[in-house]
């Protein structure tokens, strides 16, 4: 995996998936919630913006949030400092080989991280190691394969398929949220039960045609246009017409559907 | 439009769409609930699948069922009278030029229906026509580039286009669900409120991958490959293909997402 490309290193990487993990909170976190006093690890934690959430309705949890980057370790231990969250440490580790004893945590969390892996099955293997026996999963992917648009545009397809390719290359899959089951299920967990999570933003959501649509997902194909025009993926012009419908569907008249897919499991 | 495409003509068709509306239902009208002694108008009942589901849920609604298919409206009556259905009245009737006067109805009831309309505007119109004043439009679509699927596979995809490729030949439009918020709001309703209704079909929910992935999407792509290859369309080899992926979905480790899209809104 290229460290240059995977979502979350740059400045602006970090305030869209800020803006992401806002407007997503009550779709994908109505329901992830911890006991008092249990012990959970958050594998990829990023910049923060998923531990905060979890830090937050979970107040009485304990968090251990692992990253492999040592620089987004160290922006989302200083954003938990900056907004006084007590119940999380920070650590960099590989997720694919914790240093952590088997059967060490009551519950894991993976969001948006699968995605990168080469490997996610093993990733996943590896994340049920450490949990305690009767211990839960929880993973959320989203799925590129999902989006779908008002007004359609070819043009924005082929953006959008850029950067699914660019993510590929890189040894990830922008589309795994469909898969999601299945992985769960091959990696040993038993009781899988997945939810897809819906966004569907539209003029009578306003919210979320902001926070979603043009903040989250537009901007992060947008962000892919240097490496895909460099790589011969498409031309520059199409990839900008692309972007422009892309824009288009947040507009008034366009709506934009998006699918995301949580996986809760039992060890 | 051809009559000899639109779905629910033929006997199977008939079998398929009392299938998806069997194995759909709660999804989908879980919320479809009237008020005793209103009066409803189901426009383009085809043979009865949806016609059945609503007068049982709601047995002191009064609902009058219309298609403009003479033979469809016969087998709808048919389908009522074997199951005892006393709150229903069956007319042949264009749904985009009604003979009810306006303001007659409390409620508006359309399923599966613009998909096939070459103006679901003006379609919407007409049904706004006949609505009273403060009453209510429900209407659900489906939409085919909302289906995606594990294993993934490029035959499928171009089988599924076929489909939607035929219909729109044929005056329809088989992506409409992401439409129907602007198009209700243009039709002129007030308080549009559109439902994404997310099917996800695995291994923990066999009775989707029965009733949904194989018994109604699959069979329903299945069902266009005479007209896809007589219109070369598509490689015989390439859509059996594409079918024998589909199926592959329906087996033990396989996903299929599809989503309708539910709109209610008010005249």
């Amino acid at each position: 995996m290229e460290d240059d490309y995977t979502h979350g290193y740059s400045c602006q990487e970090s305030d869209r998936l800020h803006d992401q993990a806002s407007v997503l909170t009550d779709l994908l976190h109505f329901d992830t919630l911890y006991p008092s006093g249990h012990l959970v690890l958050e594998a990829g934690c990023g910049v923060g913006s998923q531990t905060r959430i979890l830090a937050r309705r979970n107040p009485n949890t304990r968090f251990v949030a692992v990253d492999i980057s040592r620089t987004s370790a160290g922006k989302a231990r200083q954003f938990a400092r900056s907004l006084d969250l007590k119940n999380v440490r920070f650590q960099v580790q590989d997720i694919n080989s914790l240093s952590f004893r088997s059967r060490s945590f009551d519950h894991v969390f993976v969001c948006f991280v699968l995605e990168h892996m080469a490997d996610p099955l093993g990733t996943l293997v590896e994340l049920r190691r450490v949990l305690k026996d009767g211990g839960t999963l929880t993973a959320i992917e989203g799925d590129h394969g999902s989006a779908c648009f008002y007004p359609d545009s070819d043009a924005a397809r082929k953006a959008i398929q850029c950067q699914v390719r660019i993510q590929a290359d890189a040894g990830g899959n922008a589309n795994i949220g469909r898969q999601l089951h299945p992985l769960v299920v091959r990696a040993g967990f038993r009781e899988p039960f997945v939810t897809p999570r819906l966004v569907y933003a539209n003029d009578g959501r306003p919210d979320l045609v902001e926070g979603f649509t043009r903040k989250t997902f537009t901007a992060m194909i947008e962000g892919v246009k240097d490496r895909a025009v460099a790589a011969n993926l498409i031309d520059e012009k199409l990839f900008d017409q692309g972007i422009r419908d892309l824009i288009r569907t947040a507009e008034p008249g366009g709506t934009f559907c998006y699918t995301f897919f949580k996986a809760q499991a039992v060890k």
